[in-house]
This record gives C-alpha cells, structure tokens and sequence, in this order.
C-alpha cells in the first residue's frame, strides 16, 4: 500500500498549523475570534465562564500499537468536554496543544486532527487556539476546555449534604477491561506476530475504551428535570477515587450498594474471562467519563425516571466514613486505587 | 550540601497539585473558583475573554543544563501573558499542565512553581487550574492564558492599513545574545568541567533571555495616551517573522528603517565580539517579547512621547512586498528566519 508521507517540516510550525485547522468556522456565537492570532476572543452573555486543561502522554495515557490516531484525538478531547460537563455547564471552545517528534508525518497529525474535530463538531465545541511544538520523543496532547454556565445551576464537587442520595449515569469498569483487551491483544502480537488480534465480540468494551463520549445528554436530562444536583464529579480515575474527592471536599461520608453499581453484561462476563472481581473493576477501572453526583432526597422521583442513572447509595457524616455495603452484608471501606502515575509500584 | 529529595511518587498527582498550590488564594474578583474541582469557575463583566496557549519542551525550547527552574517558570508564564498584551487585553487566569520525568523530585517542581507563582504576583494573575502528569523523558509545561479586554479596544494583527506607522517597544535580539552566552559557556563546561562559567559584565542580556518581561506598561501607556493601535503582535519568533505574519494578516507590504531598530549597547557589542550582524540578531533573534504594533499616522505624537517606543518603519501596499531600508540606501527583502521546530536543518 502505498501511503503517502509529508514530512512536518516540509510545512514548519505555521504552515502546520494553518494546514490542520482551515476551513473550520466557528459555530458558537461566543467565538469572535479562533486561530491566528496572539490570543482567542470570547464573547460572553449572561453566563460564567468554566475552565478545565489536561495533559495526555504517550506511553502514560495511551499506547499508538492499538490506539489509532483517530481515536486519540476524540477521546482526548471527549475526556476534557467531560470536566465541563460535570459542572453541569456547556463546553464551547477549545485549545490544543501538541508536542511531536519526527516520527510522526503531516498525514499522521491529519488523522489525530480528524478525530479532535469529529469531537468538536459533535459536542458543538470551537476549537479556538493551540501551539504546535517538537518533542524530541513520544506525542503530547494538552487541551484546555472552556465553558459557559449559569451561575445559580454550576455545580462543584463540594456540595453534597448528610442525606443526600449518590447517583451515577451509564455503567462502570468496561473502559478498563477494554484496555485489558488491547493489552492482551499487543502482548500476544509480540509473541506470535503471525496471529491475528481477536477483538471480536467485544464491541461494546473496546468502544469504551477506544471511543468513549461525555454525558452530554445528562447535563439535557437535568436541564429538563429542573434539577440541580448538590454536589458532581466526572468518573475519570475510577468510582472509588472519584467518590473519595467529593467526599473529601463535601467534608462528608457515603456508603454505596455493591448491588446497585452499573456493570454492563460484557463487561461482568469480561472481567469473570480475566478472573478478575467485576466490583473492583468498576471500582476502580478508569476512564468511564461517567457522572458522580449527589441530589437532594426530595429529588429521588426526578432521578428515577432519568434513563442511565442509577441511585447508588447515600451520603453520611464523615466520621461514617466511605463504605461498599457488599451483597452478603458486609461493610468494606473505599480505598483510592486510581491512577497513580507518580507511583514506583 | 544536603539537598532534601522526595520523590514524587511519595505524594500522588492530587497529593502533589494540593502541594504545590496550596495557600494561594485569588486575586481577581474574576476568579469564582480556582484548582479543585473539574473546572475552574470565572465570572465576567462587560468585558470580552482573550484565550491562549503554549508548550515548552525541554531539549526544544529550554535547557535545565543552564535555565534555573524558577525562572523557566516565570519565564513560561511571561511568554504566555505576552500574547494577552498583544491583544490590548489584561491576563486574569492561567492554567498550567506539565509532564514530568521521575528524574525530578518534589523540591524541584516547588522550584518551578515559585518561578510560576511570582510572575502570577507580579501580574497580578491567577492559576485556576491545571494537570500534573508523568513523562518518560523530559519536562513538558502547557500553559493556556486567559484574559479580558474591551471589546472595542481589542487589537488583532489584521488591523494594519496602508499609512500607519509600525512601532515596537523595548530592545530587540538581546535574549538571542544571552541564548548565545549560555550556550558557549556550556560547551566549555562541557571541554573543560573545571573552568567556571563567564557570566558577568552580560547581566543585562543574561536577564533578556533567562527572565523576560511582558510589556504590561506599554498596554497602560496607550490607555492612559487613548491609543489603540490598528493592529498588534508580540515578538516571540523574532522582528521579521512577526512583521511577515502582521502583514500576511493585515494584506499589506511594510518597510522598516535599520536605523531606527532598537539594539541595546550590550547586545550590540556582543553580536560584535560574536561576529554576528547585530541588526540580523535584532531581525532574527528570538523571545524578545515587546510588542510591534502598528498606529494611525494621526496617533505619531502619542507615540513620540511614549517611553521606550520607536517608530520602526511605515506599511505599504501589499506589492510593494516587506523590506529593510538598510543605513548604506538599499532595500532588502525581509525574510522570516524564525524558529523552526520541525526543519531538519
């Protein structure tokens, strides 16, 4: 197959970045101005303004032996576009910063591009600005979201009050046993390169993992229900540490219903094929981009009818401290095992 | 010398955000909420927001063989501010995101951070946010800056008209000069380890390349003079990049006069002793950081009386091309000889 090759510095820096982002025009009436000068300009009504950045690194966050470049550039901007909505706020810009080596060509950033602005256009998101730099090695993927919400409906991750009931959109742990998947696929494909990747039958996992989207259409639901959770967090580390942050700045307790935690069937049956606990995997798989949050007990009907949310457990008094209530009745403290990157282990 | 070392796995990445961020509170009424939650909160007047980015790479942009890490922290923060500057606007927040190798430690990043920390002060910025990430190799630091400005006294670089006057502040090539210095000392150092770097008598291009400033005092001249300029960039890739991407934007020509370019005695003399042409460090010579702007002949009085601020040269029609008029009378085409990260030369 003949692919073709542009060499980046056949474009340099500008010629780059004008190459990657022309012909995308801004679709939120907040941009006055995107790419191409010192800064962007936002324009703003009657809404506060919610910012969030992250860093992804190769080899840390991602590995390009299974990870298409595609891929990359949506879920990278799919997990910023999470944080904002976990404010219960609406993304509408971006910025994207990379740092490459020469390994990668024109055509390879073409597709990372693809994927950031298939993102973009399907979360009605501007991308505004960004720096396009060399790395002597590996990709480095830095977004900053910005978004707009209305000051009495923001919510933050210290709110949540004794009594108020723990809930959680969609299903937990199949993004990490999705990973699991890959990473058993490469290790084999290094040992036996003749043998084809077996990744059937496991679509719904290797989509959370490989293409996973933002609630989004929570943020809609609650507009809808007029309700306004006390307290939010995005599930980006894994529920158990997710829960440990917002009880850590609610200055609260909580305990959970191993029972009512959202496992999808493939995932159960995966993590059973792996001979690992689906619990644990849910507890503290990551990269779910589900929602956290807490609601007042008189809003328990309005989260009963809302599709994908479940009611999980309750928040306590902090000297309760933050509990699993296991199916046979016992009670096991939540312990942090998210990711640790600083970490030797 | 007993130099404490933690490592950073002993503090996690929460762990170490909540380390090195601690104890900073906000200083702009802008500032709702800062680090903490999934998102940084802003409120905003009758103002319009001006959004940028930057990477740096080690080995690319710095090297940790000769730049203090507090100063590469400000200096991080500076680069960034100025592109707010240059919009005629007032930084109000920062984010910053870094990638970092465990060849660093706790002490060290703190080292960073009050580089980071005393330019937020001295420009009365605050950092809302920001992600803390491994890298395998080297330190990468993204930071996105957020400002505000009037919307009608925003200055983009597609201002400048047939006519107007093309002005700059400050000096230029100077931080190309400390870059030289440093370098050269290195290279000793690395022939002849037991020799001690020559640094002295060079302080001020030293302090050009290795703690620059951003030009907040020209944006405060032209609101206390009532100037808006037509049009505005900082010089971060050098005099003639920066005049090629003004006039890209604009579609204009422009000339500049040799004469009239700001080189300062230091740096004069040592492109001199480098035998390098000083006006081609000037034209050439990187992170600089003033502002080149350009004015409606009508405003020339305001800018003659400015303090350090020359008229450079005048904008021309767009066929009339981007030239030098150099002391002996002839004309050059000017060039962009900028960075260029990704040329293989």
């Amino acid at each position: 197959m003949d692919v073709k090759r542009t060499e980046l510095g056949q474009l340099g820096e500008f010629g780059l970045i004008e190459h990657l982002t022309n012909g995308h025009s801004p679709r939120n009436k907040s941009t006055i101005k995107g790419i191409g000068d010192d800064a962007a300009v936002l324009d703003h009504e009657n809404f506060q303004t919610v910012v969030s950045t992250d860093i992804m690194v190769e080899s840390i966050h991602f590995d390009l032996g299974y990870t298409p470049l595609k891929h990359l550039g949506y879920k990278a901007v799919v997990s910023n576009l999470s944080d904002i909505y976990a404010m219960n706020a609406t993304p509408k810009q971006i910025t994207v910063s990379l740092a490459i080596s020469n390994r990668f060509s024109v055509e390879a950033l073409e597709e990372l591009y693809a994927g950031i602005y298939k993102a973009c256009d399907y979360y009605n998101v501007d991308l505004i600005g960004g720096d396009t730099t060399s790395s002597l090695k590996g990709l480095f993927i830095s977004i900053t979201a910005i978004g707009q919400g209305e000051k009495d409906k923001l919510v933050y991750r210290n709110g949540a009050k004794v009594g108020d009931l723990l809930c959680v959109s969609g299903d937990l742990g199949a993004a990490y046993l999705g990973l699991q998947i890959l990473e058993r696929e490469k290790h084999i494909y290094k040992d036996f390169p003749e043998m084809q990747p077996v990744l059937e039958g496991n679509d719904y996992i290797l989509q959370r993992q490989l293409k996973p989207e933002a609630r989004r259409d929570i943020i809609d639901q609650f507009a809808k229900s007029q309700l306004v959770p006390t307290s939010m967090i995005d599930v980006s580390d894994g529920l158990a540490s997710e829960i440990r942050h917002l009880c850590h700045q609610s200055k609260v307790g909580a305990f959970i219903e191993e029972g009512s935690v959202p496992i999808h069937p493939d995932a159960y049956q995966k993590a059973i094929d792996f001979q690992h606990d689906p619990i644990t995997c849910a507890l503290s798989g990551g990269e779910d981009y589900e929602l956290l949050f807490t609601i007042h007990p008189l809003d328990a009907d309005k989260v009963k009818f809302m599709p994908d949310v479940v009611i999980l457990g309750e928040i306590v008094d902090k000297n309760d401290g933050i509990h699993l209530h296991s199916k046979s009745g016992r009670r096991h403290p939540i312990i942090a095992q998210g990711w640790q990157h600083f970490s030797n282990s």
